[in-house]
Formats: C-alpha cells, sequence, structure tokens
C-alpha cells in the first residue's frame, strides 16, 4: 500500500476482534490525492460503505479508515451514526475534514461496532502513521484469512501497491472483500473511476469462492500523484502502462485471494470460450465454477465431466449441446458432447485427469462454439474444512 | 404406483449397477392409459428424455422403463440407440409399439448403458409384472438413495399413487430426480398434462439439495381410467378432488425427496412473503436455500441472521432493506433490517433460535414488504456428509 509515493498507512489492535489481532486500520495519501471505487451490489448494504459512497460523490476520500471484526451490516440507523462517529473522530485527530475519509468494515454482520474501543484506538492509529506502514495496513484488515494479501508494481516511473482480504461470502460483484491500490501517478477522480472499472474492477468480479456476495465489498483506488509526474491522460501510452500496472496489482491480489479462500485446496481456473459474446461465457464458467457438484468432485480430484456438462447446460445460455468439447487440464473428457467411452473402459485417460485435478490450480477449458465470446473464472473446491469453518464460525 | 387401479409393475436386477442391486422397472397401465410429464430444463438432456418427449409428442405412453445406474447422458448417437433399442425391446416383449413406452435412465453421466444387460433382464422384468409390483419399481429406480419414497392418496372413489428417487443434482426445473404418478381416473393426455402442470410439477420445483439441475430430471402422470367412473373433466369439484390429490402425492414425493438428500440433517422451509408477486418470492427464497453460507451455519445449527441477510439482498429482486424482517422458528432475528443486539448480546434469543436450528425441519420466513407475492422452497443444509458422498462418489 506504501510502495507508491505520497502514501502513509498503519495498522494497530483496538480490541474490536475477541482474539486481540489487529484491527484497525488506516490508510492517508497526501494532499491532492484522488480516490475512486466500486461497492457491492448486495441490496443490503452496510454503513460504511453507504459513507464512503457519499464522501466519494462529494469528491473526497484522500484516505480510508478500515476495521475487522465487527461488519456494521443490518445494524441500522445506529450502525450510521457509528460510522459517522469513526470518521469524524479519525479525521479530527488528522486536522482533516470528515469527506476526506473513506470507510470500510468487516466482520459479523448485524454485531454493532464497538466503537467505544475504536475511538479509544484512534490517537495510536493516527500516531503510528508511517511511510512503511503498509505491512501493518494489510494485517490489520484481515479477519479469517490465512495469510495477508499484497502486490505491487511498476509502470516506468510510477508505482502502483495494493492490499486485500477476504476468504468467504466471496463471490464479488463485489465481495467480503475488501481491496485498495495505490498510485503515485497523478489522476483525476473521474480518471481514477474508470480505472478501477476497466482495469481493477474485472480481477476481482472474475473470482467466487462460494457464490456469495457480500453486504461490504469494496475495492477503492487512491493516486497521489507524489510520482512528481505530469498527470497521466486517458488514451496515451502511459495511460496504458498505469492501467496495465493496475491490473497486474488487482490480478495479484485476486489470485492470493481465491488461494486463501475458506477451505480451498484447488483452485480451479474455469476457462470458457466460444460463445456469442463476453456476458454468455462469464454465465456459464460462473455457473460451473459454483457448482458444488464440481466444487466437490474437484475436492475428490474426479473429473466428472457429467457434473462439468450439467453445470454447463443448466444456465440460460444457449449453445449445441453435440458442439461441446471439455478438457480437464490436457485431457479431452467431452468431445462433440459426448464423454469418450474410453473414459469408462481404459483408465489412462481418467488417470491423465485425475493427475491434473490434484494439482494446485486446475484447468478446465470449455469450447461451446465458434463464437468470440471468452472468459475465465477463478473458483476453488467446497471440501470438509470449507463446512467446518463456515459450520462452526459463530455467525 | 401400482395403488390406483389398472397399473402393473415390476423391477429387476439386472447388472446395470456394480453393486448388484434392482436396476431395471418398468410401469405398464391398461389399455387406453394417457401419460403426461415435465422434464429438464437443462440444455444438456438425456437420450431417454428425448425419447420420452417424442413418444408423449406421438400420443404415446401406457407405460415406462427405467433403468437405474447409467444416465445415457453425453453419451452421444449411440446412446440416442440404445435407448431406442432398449424400449424396442420391451415393448416387443409386451406385444406392443415402441411409442407406448416412455423411458428414464438415472446413474453416471456419460457412461455407456449396459445395454447387453438390461436386453437380457427385458424377459425376466416382463414375466414379473404384478398389480403389487408398486414396491419392486420403487426399490429399482434408486441410485444413492437411502430410502424407497412412495405415496399415495384418494379423491372420493379415485385413487393416486407415486415413486420417485433422487438425492443429489437436484433443484428441478426438474432435478437427477425421476417421479412417477398415477391415477386411475379417467382423463384424457392433454387434461394429463394440465394436471401435471398445475398440480405435480410445482412440488418438485420447489426443492434443492444443491442447485443443480440435472440432464435427466422426469416427472410423468399416467391416467388409467380403472377407477370406473365418468372421466374427469376440468373445471369441476371431481376434477379439484383429482388436482388436490395428485398435490398431496406430489408434496409428500418432494418431501421425501429432501429428506433423503445427500447428507441432509436439517431441511429448510424457506418462506418468502411480502414480495410483488411470487416469481420474486421464489427468486429470494432459492437464493436463501442455495447459499453455501446459509446452508453451513444450518449444518452447525447456528442461525446467523446476516447470512440470511446476505443471500436475500444478492439477488436482483428490489427491495427497501430497512423493511426486511426475518424469523427462525419463532424467533424474530431481524426486525425492520436490522439485527437487534440483544442477539448478541443477549444469549437467550440466540438459543432460542440455535434450538428452532437443531430441528430436523427449520422454518425461515422472510418478509421482504407489503406485496402480495409468496413462495415457499424446501431446501437443506450442507454438512461433511455431502461433501463425503460427492467427493467419493466416482463420477
Amino acid at each position: 500500500m506504501t510502495y507508491p509515493r505520497g502514501f502513509r498507512a498503519a495498522g494497530v489492535a483496538a480490541g474490536m476482534k475477541p482474539s486481540g489481532s489487529p484491527d484497525l486500520a488506516l490508510l492517508l495519501g497526501d494532499a491532492g490525492t484522488t480516490a475512486a471505487g466500486v461497492f457491492t451490489t448486495n441490496t443490503v448494504v452496510a454503513a460504511p460503505v453507504t459513507l464512503s459512497r457519499k464522501h466519494l460523490a462529494a469528491g473526497g476520500g484522500r484516505g480510508v479508515l478500515v476495521n475487522s471484526g465487527q461488519a456494521n451490516a443490518a445494524t441500522g440507523p445506529r450502525g450510521e451514526e457509528d460510522a459517522v462517529a469513526a470518521v469524524a473522530a479519525a479525521a479530527a485527530a488528522l486536522g482533516l475534514a470528515a469527506a476526506d475519509l473513506l470507510a470500510c468494515s468487516t466482520g459479523v454482520i448485524g454485531e454493532p461496532l464497538h466503537l467505544d474501543r475504536l475511538l479509544g484506538a484512534v490517537p495510536a492509529l493516527v500516531s503510528e502513521l508511517e511511510v512503511d506502514g503498509g505491512a501493518a495496513f494489510a494485517a490489520a484488515i484481515l479477519t479469517t484469512d490465512t495469510v495477508v494479501k499484497q502486490a505491487t508494481a511498476d509502470a516506468d516511473a510510477i508505482r502502483v501497491g495494493g492490499a486485500a482480504k477476504g476468504v468467504g461470502m466471496i463471490s464479488p460483484n463485489l465481495a467480503t472483500m475488501l481491496a485498495f491500490v495505490t498510485t503515485d501517478a497523478a489522476v483525476t477522480a473521474p480518471e481514477a473511476q474508470q480505472l478501477v472499472r476497466t482495469s481493477l474492477a474485472p480481477a476481482f468480479n472474475a473470482i467466487t469462492v462460494d457464490g456469495c456476495t457480500s453486504t461490504n465489498d469494496t475495492a477503492l483506488l487512491f493516486a497521489s500523484g507524489a510520482a512528481g509526474k505530469e498527470p497521466v491522460e486517458p488514451g496515451g501510452t502511459r495511460w496504458r502502462a498505469l492501467a496495465s500496472a493496475i491490473e497486474e496489482v488487482g490480478a495479484s491480489l485476486a489470485s492470493q485471494l481465491i488461494h486463501d479462500g475458506e477451505g480451498v485446496g484447488h483452485v480451479l481456473l474455469v476457462d470458457v470460450i466460444g460463445t456469442a459474446n463476453e456476458a454468455e461465457a462469464r454465465t456459464v464458467a460462473r455457473a460451473v465454477a459454483d457448482s458444488p457438484l464440481v466444487k466437490t468432485a474437484a475436492f475428490g480430484a474426479d473429473p466428472n465431466p457429467g457434473r462439468i456438462l450439467q453445470a454447463v447446460g443448466a444456465t440460460d445460455v444457449a449453445f449445441d449441446p453435440a458442439g461441446v468439447n471439455v478438457w480437464v487440464g490436457a485431457s479431452k473428457l467431452v468431445d462433440s458432447g459426448t464423454i469418450p467411452p474410453a473414459y469408462f473402459a481404459d483408465d489412462a485417460l481418467r488417470r491423465a485427469a485425475s493427475a491434473a485435478m490434484t494439482e494446485p490450480e486446475v484447468v478446465v477449458r470449455i469450447s461451446l462454439g465458434e463464437g468470440p465470446g471468452a472468459s475465465r473464472i477463478l473458483g476453488c473446491d467446497l471440501s470438509y474444512d470449507y463446512v467446518r469453518i463456515n459450520g462452526e464460525y459463530t455467525t
């Protein structure tokens, strides 16, 4: 987060989490920093999402205050007031207007924010803001994540950095996925929004742990301009380099998220090609990646082409069943709509596909015809551990 | 199946299943029996589905030949030929035209039908047709089902009976769910089709084990007219009594299916009310019933209102989040969009809701507003056993 120049960050333990782990984070860009973001499409939205949307719409957003432990969603008017109070306190301690700060929360839905503890920790949080505080920030935003997720990239003399969290309730549109990306390029807020839409959001919208869209999903981009270069303007070589660096950071963070998904042993790279358009390919790829039968088969390292076909056919995307081809790894398991009898008769074909399924990343390629549509969705297996984590995690 | 007069049935072990369990079933109505049915909406359809649609369209269908062990789906032209050959052999042994028989298959997708074994068993199957053969039929259609599913009902002097199978890949639209209902009422084939649509299909379209729609789903209704009564005509008292008896049998079979769902410990009765129309209520109820986070919470007997809200908000059905109320059993866990702080502070509320979650049937009631729309979906928990069964079941 602080690899680009012009940013300071911090993370402290405020006592929001029962575990005592770091749970309050702050990012602040230099004066002039622009911001943009995308938020959950869930109709039920958390209080900090409402607040951040409002502050962004007002042209604000030099930084963001993040707490983990409570999601501050389904908390009613009290939740709205808590979010306002938290941001107001942090902004005051920084000598800023409240609109200069955005807010994110992640954790238990419905439980009121432990506002007293949050407010008590603000002075320490502000005093610990450092130009190398990115790692502390990245650690304090985690919930059931098992590893910190960070990434950096360079676009000539411009730097891009980022951090993210999220392991369940992940099917971003967006998921509680939180992603923060910084750059020291100089771009206006509308240009930053364009970069979020074209270069940052797609990577996060292409992952799914469980098909569940959280109430708190947020992806934010902050641009400090501290690289000391001319502003980057849309369309030019430098814009494309910046967009590419943001894409690289987004793709790395999204991949780190799915690999750390709840109970994940295998990541499924579901590629669908040959549809009429990209939206159809995405619909089919997502249906396959979210199918419990495909996901449990992946857990069992069972290629199970019948289940893949079932998932492909269950959407409302039209195709000719006799034109479907499916590969698992390098093994072609559906040929012109038919599962080769050799798959059942001859152990070699099944064994090769099973071996591919035991890898940490499994490529499932599905061709539905001759159309130009193509899409990749990153999914994962459904394991005993997913059931254990979500059956035992108390709300 | 043979409770209504005018039907004979049988079930034998043909060697289609490795286990040696019964796997070939036959139902035959007396001359004049009418038939109707609904089939999977999956784009990938099994060969027997194609054949049954064709025979029904030709006005046929005095009975049905069912095999378990292989689904005869994704088997290409050979699969189509196998289905034709199987039905032709059974019809010939019965002295009937091929169109007089429908066909259903359930089991492994892609594996070619063991046609030789099927053909070898046809003489024994035909010779065992009995007026009390319903139980043998119901046993021979099972795959990973743990119990036989049968139901009967009466409409004055008219009888209705039925059998069904299916434990996974169940989200009928239809799922491999097979359901067979018989009646000795006299109705024409188009009238039978109307009864299937209005009185039989809804019960099966309201259950979901895993949100997966199979390639083989079929629900068939056969009417022998053997009650010896006047034909039942649409609109009258006798029609309504017959429709009600068919609904009763359908609801019983659907409930038996979901209770025997793969790894199911708790059945979730998800009631959504207050939407603009029934379709919206069904969309939301299905989203809740299919949410992996709600399903794992049910497995852990954790009421988890935040996850229910997440699922409610993730569909494209519009509603005011501040107008949402949710009950688990008798406990109100979301009140005007807010989870009561008492849920987190006071063990009594959570304990009452948790106790309701430990029951075999858990009612989750969701009110989204004041609209007239209402729907109930029967879902289930997501357990270690579901993962074990589907992670270890070899294709």
